[in-house]
């Protein structure tokens, strides 16, 4: 059987979760916290069980959901997506960037990324039959370079895929950088992936500016978040997008003969949890916290520490611990040495560049970075 | 934005329920049960969420799961799989299959499916790139027409598609079908795609003869089946493939970058729960039942009844009644002025194929049928 994806083989987050358990490993690679989540929502997934609601939601999602996701998407980003036919909810984000993505790209259109990215979009870009166009982000700092991005554009882009706050950078878009990203766009017709996952971990007053925000690339976007990362329950693979209705119509197409639908009870539970925004407003504090605390311990170490402005990554340099080691050898080492785990950023790279530079996740219990800093002051 | 699948609108399914609900029709169209599951299963969701067991599971699913299921296959159809490269949990069996036709089908790679079918196997052809080769079953008896599956069949083609108990016409492959379709694709490298997910649910002593009861069709097979349809949680979105580990190896490649991974508390509290076997073994017994309530109910009427050897299903010749009205005009006057709904057959034709039948799900509480059956004796 000739292989659809040949060059893909199994993703690094599981190859360095797998390492991580068989050496009883601090596991700081994979993103997802070690902390359990809001004890009300596992309720309200028990209720909404015992109330009998365990048959098919409908198609793009239970209304209720989506009207909450409306009205965040409106309170905080001011733009009023209509639940009806604007917002679809997802089984998880990745499922909904290769829906998108499945939806508005005929092969040979060209779709650009920026790199490092996620290890998914490339290859769903390629089951579309689409061609990546691989633009870097600024070395050393992750910033979007506009003349790199303007170069790439062709009239066969289709479209463009963005993430900020970013994995694994840990940068943060600015308002000037996604209005610069408008106004390149404003002439062409190229659509934009907008995944923002990350979207409540911002950190220092930073905003998150959501393509939602801007009502020049609402309106050719397709927004993509991610319930189990803002409420701790990555396993429950639920997520969203808000798009304009032209677009939602052609996802929709694609999502009902993908997943059809989203797990019903969980989409009851999270609707009525939504009602309270307390949960994804205090998140950035929560997780700055974090941050700090693993910031300072990491202090003490010869890791060169890079910006955390959102997400719950933080990157490091380890030239002045080893400067020969691939980011690769040097994190298995790590986890099999000092029993910390961690992501190299080669993944992220087509071509696996090389900067001596890996991932932690911090989204760990405040004792579990303690174990990890213990380990990792003895380098 | 042109679209990738410009033929295709909102699935019937949504269509008929909606209409049913806006008019008080007892549901009788989309497959879904209106009663609920055992409460253990609810149970053992809540059990393992408050575990914690709220993360990111393996890629691939629940470890205790995919035993479960490979030990199920081993016991029913004699064939062991491994759970460990041979089996793969998936967000519900349209999910496995989208992922099956993306992973196997190359750009101009032809598929077979057998007319009348799920509305989702020509669209997932299409977003692969490929092309459909569409063969009648037997018209009138819906059965297997090996002449013309032979015929179909080029040095082109990827794949088969084979649903069985078959949805919509309730007609279950014998064993001697099975092996004619070995027969046939012995000399050639067509993979199998088998849509198993009425697996339980066979009448009359009727055995379900599973794809992977028989070794050369196994060494070929994706084969799908259904949490979801066989312990009645049709919202919970979970199935499964197994597969021969080269095939898995590259549906996972897929799989892996379109949902990565499925729902955790489900799946520990599916695996708790098939420790008992009795609930998919007594399914069969259990509509049965339903079944003939059902049909002997349609025995006062003047719908030709065709045969339900498995499935859900119970397909009707109206023509008595109606000789007129295309399958949709009859259904959605069935739903607004007899107040039941069903199910045209015509959707699974890509050319609307029509011959007056329509079919009914009797996946309802007993009362439920037996309300649907007074308003359809008053027809
Ligand atoms: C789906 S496993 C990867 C989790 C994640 O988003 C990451 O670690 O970058
Ligand atoms: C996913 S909605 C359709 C349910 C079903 O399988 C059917 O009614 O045929």
């Amino acid at each position: 059987l000739p292989s659809r994806l040949p060059d893909v083989g199994t993703t690094i987050f599981t190859v360095m979760s797998a390492l991580a358990a068989e050496h009883g490993a601090v596991n700081l690679g994979q993103g997802f916290p070690d902390f359990d989540c809001d004890p009300k929502l596992l309720d309200a997934v028990t209720q909404a069980m015992r109330e009998g609601l365990n048959q098919y939601p409908p198609m793009a999602g239970v209304p209720a959901l989506r009207e909450a996701v409306s009205a965040k998407l409106d309170t905080l980003y001011g733009h009023r997506y209509d639940p009806g036919s604007e917002i679809t909810v997802t089984a998880g984000a990745t499922q909904a960037i290769l829906t998108a993505i499945l939806c508005c790209v005929h092969p040979g259109d060209e779709v650009v990324v920026l790199e490092p990215c996620y290890d998914s979009y490339g290859p769903n870009i390629e089951l579309a039959g689409g061609t990546i166009v691989r633009v870097p982000l600024t070395p050393g700092t992750f910033r979007p370079d506009f003349d790199r991005i303007a170069a790439a554009l062709t009239p066969r882009t289709r479209a463009i895929i963005v993430n900020s706050p970013h994995n694994p950078s840990a940068t943060v878009w600015t308002r000037d950088e996604m209005q610069r990203l408008a106004a390149l766009l404003r002439p062409t017709g190229v659509l934009l992936i907008s995944d923002e996952v990350y979207e409540h971990m911002v950190y220092d007053g930073r905003p998150h500016v959501s393509a939602a925000s801007i009502p020049e690339l609402a309106a050719r976007a397709f927004v993509v978040s991610s319930f189990g990362k803002t409420y701790h329950v990555t396993g429950w693979k639920v997520g969203f997008v808000a798009a304009p209705a032209a677009l939602t119509a052609e996802f929709r197409k694609v999502h009902q003969f993908n997943v059809f639908s989203v797990n019903t009870p969980v989409q009851h539970a999270l609707a009525r949890y939504m009602a309270d925004p307390a949960p994804y407003l205090e998140l950035g504090a929560f997780y700055q916290h974090k941050r700090d605390l693993f910031r300072e311990g990491l202090g003490a170490t010869r890791f060169r520490l890079l910006p955390s402005e959102g997400s719950y990554f933080q990157c490091v340099d380890y030239s002045a611990i080893d400067e020969h080691s691939t980011e690769e050898d040097f994190c298995r080492r790590l986890t099999t040495q000092a029993g910390v785990a961690a992501i190299p950023l080669s993944p992220f790279y087509a071509e696996g560049f090389q900067q001596r530079i890996v991932r932690f996740c911090f989204a760990k219990k405040d004792e579990t970075l303690q174990r990890a800093l213990d380990r990792l002051a003895r380098l």
